[in-house]
């Protein structure tokens, strides 16, 4: 049902990016502090747990943080090492199942649903296992030399890898979040960060108007992307407007108390049905306790805050919550548009060392208001706080075609029933987000870290 | 989950329909004839069948016909008898609740899955319903004059009410083949029309190119559409080629012996999930009996004839299809690009008079092979044989809004997880289709008349 | 998962059962008055219904009338007349698997579930069907002297037949009223018979005394019964005592208004997850309207009467009941004892003629009161009115053995995870019933006329 | 779905018991050895697991073992600690809902398909919690000294929690069995005990012979029993023969061998749907590979031995088997005067001492072979090895009555459905079986240790 892994640069993207790397003086030690970076934000982020946390599966949707870590390492193993690294040794002959996410052309696949069953490995094999790649992939970076041609697809598919944890990094927080949300005790997965405290104010809303014409999108140029941001082509869009900011708890209230909920004409009709099937009557992870609406945040529980981007709504609420406000989502070209030149900043995972991943609110933040002399606010919140639903369907750019090869199975193959999310997230790696990316779920789905931002026609 | 019923005109079309009305001299008699001939051709579409075959659902997608008949009704008694006529009875008041399909604005529905429960009313009961509606009807129509505004805008209305009951002629047609298809007995609904008799030759496949720009899409000017199909608005395209025909059964014979059914990588992600849940080998209707490929149709079961077009094939298959054979589908702008100019001619369900039904070959038909001396075949098939999907997403046109009231309560609310498909059917009514006209279905349905055309980037 | 065909002669009592046909001078007139009487009944039964009613399968568990006439034929075409009428010529070759149960030895069978799809062949036809078997059957007893013994088994099978066509003709009853009891319009099957009128008073509710012992039970001796019922055996009995009749509307009322469905303690664990899964708060065909209960009934619905006889309830509800009465359901040994020399007398369905079936009330009759005078009341209602849930759970008596072949294959294999329900209901034909009688449905089942009496232990 | 603690001592048997242990000196020190030897297994038990073996949930009929330690702990909590020593302090106030299994009487409980996310409290915790359970029981039963009446119904109730616990070790077993056998890498829960060694010999099968009569059944007397095991109370029984030994895999083997699972007519109704729904082709944790059978045991994964039982069949495959092999399944008064008089004895689990522990075999072991000059071999494996299903439904005893308050509200609560099982498994505790024992299950189960003894009436 998922589709997390689906993110894979494109042939040609990969030699620009492969240039790029060649003009820093060579993949070798600039990969390889890299590697290693991303690598230990994957077992940072696992530090605050126990094996019992690592191991269980909240719910088919998500995954076993163990899992995350084995699955990003068969990753480097399957695609790089097996193939590139002679005289490579697997570390386990039967990891090739146990660990493939749904790369048929690799082979058979564990069963998705029944990852929280796998006790063995055991967590400290995981490790170990980590540790067995890590030091395959340390050997093999400080060997390439850029020189082949070779070594340059090398280094473009090991930042993929790296791309590829990054996405498994998120989840290993949203998935956790499930978890723990899960257990009647509100047990928290770490303390709050020192930013993530209440904020009473936030930016009022304004509109910033786009003019109609053909446009530009997707991704072209060095630097990595995956595939499914390609290829760049025109597109016509009429004029627009686009809120300055995501919707707030505040405003989602509002809609709660004008009875959004038991309305069914602010709904699709799929909505709709989900709604009575699921009894929704609020964001995911909110409860109704005598008299005050509660959240679960990865701090542990405490009241919703008005100020904060409602976060944790599919897209069927995304679009009644529109609807509802005369207003409705944004085209994924329109949202692009939009970011095409604003800098990639935000309340986003920081993951440059330690202390950072700490400071990391893991929790969307408030707009920060703006002094009244200044104006209509800018644009805020592209980059980080909550994905943001558009009304764009998850299909392929026009001339899209998926690599070659194993690696390319999977970008085009989830391509239906999707809706498009833009600009990351509080959980979302600051260096793995950009304008032009594209983050796909079901319509239904709510535990990732979803919100939304308004747009409407410009008059 | 299926959503027949939603295609509503928006108010400024009903305007410019009902100006063109007026122009041929008051909406009176023409309509009177019009409404005549749209509730006979319903009726003729059920002489066929015994009151047993009209009140089995044969799968919850699918209803009675009897049901049909008697929603179709409902529609002109509720929207246009009961606020308009004045002093007019409701035939029986709780058919307001079992004929409603989904309008939540009029209140309850009987629960579809349920609707082939209803033994009461009788058919002949339903029969006296219509009659009750039409005599009704007939009242209004002929007082109208079309002096006063009111009139004018009625008269929309009966129009719409009248294209509704030609999307369920065709529902009539695809319900009842899928109840006889599941017979072990191989009932026929009728036998086969003249027309359709074996051909050995099709047109061999042809690419026609389009050039790269900005081009108009969606419906503006007189005549009847669908609120779907405005507004009329601008989009840039790529240059693209379409194929001159549908896909035949021959060719997809040749997808079947290629192991087109059990190839992962040939497949979306949920479409393979569906090939193996349901465990698809070949489309709908077809079954193998004694090493030959044999095809349930509405005139019993014969053999797989390789030059008509592949029919009852889900929107899985049809990309698998197309993926196989190197190209891919059309996105919706595209196609009607390429319809644009074309005459609406075809092989669709004639309904002019008694006669013209009866000929009608209800089955997709091959694209009339041209001599080798004409040169290139011209692009063919676009209007009649089968439901051509395409690869766009059934959203909103940019600028699109519904009507207000419960007329217009439905067809935003079904643009979501659903397939845009185009150009009409061998069941499709002829003066019900158009270039700019959407149908929709979810991606895994086959039981509509459904095949594919091929498209591919211009090189 | 039902199984309503299983009751299947033995051996032993086939000769039994023949000797006393012999001896009442051969077969032949008497068997095909008998039979004309019994097939004259179903079609009797099925006069009131329209063709569309008896096509429409309410649920899986039920089948359509047309079905049951058509299935009752065929156990006479493949078990007497195939076999045994030489020169016999089938009917229609397909109807060998369309109108087969679940009889594993004879071929394949067409899926329970979609029995209701079988809009062909026609009710015409199926009658057509009848004729056809019958004439075949009037043949064959004609002929038949009772000389041979094949002729005197077959006189038995013949009995199985006429035996098997009673059970459906109850289970047309029940399942006709579970399809008219799911229309919103309330349709009645007939008229209210006459004896069928509202009674006030009620027979108090008295103990009678049984003591300890060894007791005989099952069947045997002159006569029919099914294999199920033998052989007759010993089992030790510890003193009990049987209410004098079978639990009222009146007592259950008492049982809600007490919150019988909202205590768990008085509910079997299966039987409280029914509860809430299925939101059960009263019998089956119960609705709370304007503050008073109504039922519906083959005549129609009105206002529960508290003198009659509590229907349609499961076995989980009559536990419940008899725990908050404290007491127990009897165990099926304890029933047959009281029952052993009781007259089969009661509201059955009469069907000796059609006055007589036109007069049967077709719903559970409250049990005579008594005279204060005529003392302590007897036992009334063991036969006729409702099947009596027992305790007991459905398996082979000690020593049971099924018949040879395929009329024999279906009793045994339905003795698991069932419980037995004793002595007829207003639905059961008069000659159908007796005190050794086991009629069994698993423990949800609602839609058979079943209710309860109570038992304990003797003090 | 399950019902693994329902078995619970009645009033009466209570101070039975109560009798004999003040015999032997007061309940004080002899209480309290037991308690810790009972307590301490189950920590044994849980020793050779990681905290993720602990954690996870194998499937919903199955628990974590975390779950179970907690459960039972919860167990003295809540029916001894909290009413019955002064001062006491919960340790945790939501480990009341968290480790309740279904006392509906007691409160809420966390839904049992859930258990398996419960990552926190932590196996550590648990831990701690049974240390605070332990250290208070401790305290309690030093204090006791049998005076007064209270202490004395204390002790039973302290009884009822070992038993239960025991109860739950088994259930460690199974479960975890469950666990490992699911994940592709065959872990082993320990390494094979010295007595589990390949065995060509296997006893011959004999029939022993009983006589018919009047029989009394069920407990009474001195010494611990659950309440279903009474009253005892008189039946009657046929003459009939028992097998002198459970059946064998090799036996097993010849009934696949003669397409024992494609023949219907061997297998009850739902015994057939399931084995086609559920495709069994072999007993649970038997795989076929390279020809040969394998079978997952708790200490890996090994070829199938001929002599051994079989061993988690359901019920429908026991009772196919029966049928195959011309006999029949005891039923449970037939089992239990076959074993009244015999001594508990054979292959159970040890736990006297760690040692013991280690030793028990934790699978069935061949029948032991006997000298040809012995003469008929005696009934063998009446306890231990594999429990066996009977013919006999899970009902009341006649007069049975369940206890007051909780701790009585779920025996009888359980009786519908399922089977009886008798003699208890090699994973049973030595010390908690007895002739009169009644285990249950539904009759698809097969994670249990249950095989099969074959039955036939005497000629």
């Amino acid at each position: 049902m998922s589709k997390v892994d689906t993110l894979i640069e494109s042939a040609e993207i990969t030699n620009d990016r492969t240039g790029e790397a060649r003009a820093g003086g060579g993949p070798g030690p600039a990969s390889a502090r890299r590697y290693r970076q991303v690598r230990s934000t994957s077992e940072r982020l696992a530090a605050p747990l126990s094996a019992e946390d690592c191991i269980v599966q909240a719910m088919p949707d998500a995954s076993p943080t163990k899992w995350h870590l084995a699955h990003t390492s068969w990753f480097f193993e399957t695609f790089i090492l097996a193939p590139s690294l002679p005289g490579y040794r697997e570390f386990h002959a039967d990891f090739r199942v146990l660990f493939n996410s749904y790369y048929q052309t690799v082979g058979a696949q564990h069963p998705r649903p029944l990852r929280g069953l796998l006790t063995r490995p055991s967590l400290e094999q995981v490790r170990a296992y980590r540790r067995h790649v890590d030091a395959a992939m340390e050997k093999l970076l400080a060997g390439a030399d850029g020189a082949s041609p070779d070594l340059a697809t090398l280094t473009g598919i090991v930042e993929i890898g790296l791309q590829h944890e990054q996405q498994h990094q998120e989840l290993i927080l949203t998935d956790v979040k499930a978890l723990l949300a899960g257990n009647p005790l509100h047990p928290a997965y770490r303390e709050a960060a020192g930013r993530n405290r209440p904020v009473a104010d936030v930016a009022p809303l304004a509109w910033h108007r786009f003019e109609e014409g053909v446009r530009w999108i997707g991704w072209e140029g060095e630097g990595f992307a995956f595939d499914n941001e390609s290829p760049r082509h025109r597109v016509f869009l009429d004029a627009f407007e686009l809120a300055s900011r995501a919707v707030t708890c505040g405003e989602y209230l509002e809609f709660m108390a004008d009875r959004g909920y038991e309305r069914p004409e602010l709904w699709l009709s799929d909505g709709w049905n989900e709604v009575r099937a699921q009894g929704w009557r609020a964001p995911l992870y909110w409860q109704r306790e005598d008299g005050a609406w509660l959240v679960t945040t990865l701090a542990g529980r405490r009241e919703v805050r008005a100020a904060e981007p409602v976060c944790h709504v599919s897209f069927y609420e995304a679009d009644a919550f529109a609807r509802w406000a005369g207003a409705r989502l944004p085209r994924e070209e329109e949202w692009e548009v939009a970011a095409a030149g604003a800098p990639v900043e935000g309340n986003l995972l920081d993951e440059e060392n330690e202390g950072d991943l700490d400071a990391s609110p893991l929790h969307p933040l408030p707009a920060p208001a703006v002094r009244p002399a200044a104006g209509r606010p800018p644009i805020a919140q592209l980059f980080g706080d909550v994905w943001e639903w558009t009304a764009s369907s998850y299909v392929a750019f026009p001339g899209y075609r998926p690599p070659e090869g194993a690696l390319g199975e999977y970008n085009g193959k989830f391509m239906v029933n999707q809706l498009v999310l833009r600009g990351g997230s509080c959980a979302t790696p600051r260096s793995h987000i950009r304008a032009t990316y594209r983050n796909f779920f079901p319509s239904p789905a709510r535990w990732q870290f979803s919100g939304l931002r308004l747009a409407r026609a410009a008059t």
